[in-house]
């Protein structure tokens, strides 16, 4: 998908903090949290619907999801992280991981962290995944 | 686990209105819906927390999560059916699946629905997922 915004991700057209990568999964962090450390796992080939996507990348795609949403409970210590999939502001299949400091799921947008503090929550993530490893 | 309300369902001790199950798991509709259709997809082993299920009865349970969304995707035509993993109010893995009329997920809680308007949206995502299969 030339015009997908995600896609260009993928491709390295637009810079993102990379958390993780695999042959077939990316995760990266939300620029726009509502948690900090909200990452989106997405697979590399573009699907608009998760429900479309074969069985073996489904499951790819959470394997690869929870290997990240280990990571962050590990670096960041919420009381869980949870898993939004809807998919309607960018239209590529992206598992929205949302490390939730309170016992309840909430969608308050958080002022929006600088690019420093982004990075020091992305190496946080990397190395707990180091340490996973 | 003894007082898990979902493990009892898994066991037959409180009744549901299951549209899904397997060997290793079980859907059923969710009674307090935000969206008409909203089912809870479950393992039937007990997890507190998705992501200590080991990876392969994960594969499993998003496996049987996208037979039964794309049964209600069938019965239902909804904009989409979005997925969300959260936890907090059953301490038993489920995957909710909000089938949305709008391009949006919202979660306002709508009118409790009848035994038998639940029993009507059963009997079309059976249906559903015996035209798919």
């Amino acid at each position: 998908m030339d015009e997908c915004i995600f896609c260009k991700i993928v491709k390295g057209e637009i810079p993102s903090k990379k958390v993780y990568e695999d042959e077939d999964v990316l995760a990266f962090l939300d620029i726009n949290p509502m948690h900090e450390g909200q990452t989106l796992v997405i697979p590399k080939k573009h699907y608009d619907y998760v429900f479309d996507m074969p069985d073996g990348e489904l499951c790819k795609l959470f394997k690869a999801s929870k290997k990240v949403a280990r990571a962050i409970d590990r670096a960041l210590n919420p009381v869980r992280t949870c898993v939004v999939v809807e998919g309607f502001l960018v239209p590529h299949v992206h598992v929205r991981l949302h490390p939730t400091k309170e016992p309840r799921l909430e969608f308050k947008p958080l002022p929006k962290p600088s690019d420093a503090e982004l990075e020091e929550v992305r190496q946080k993530i990397v190395s707990a995944l180091e340490e996973i490893e």
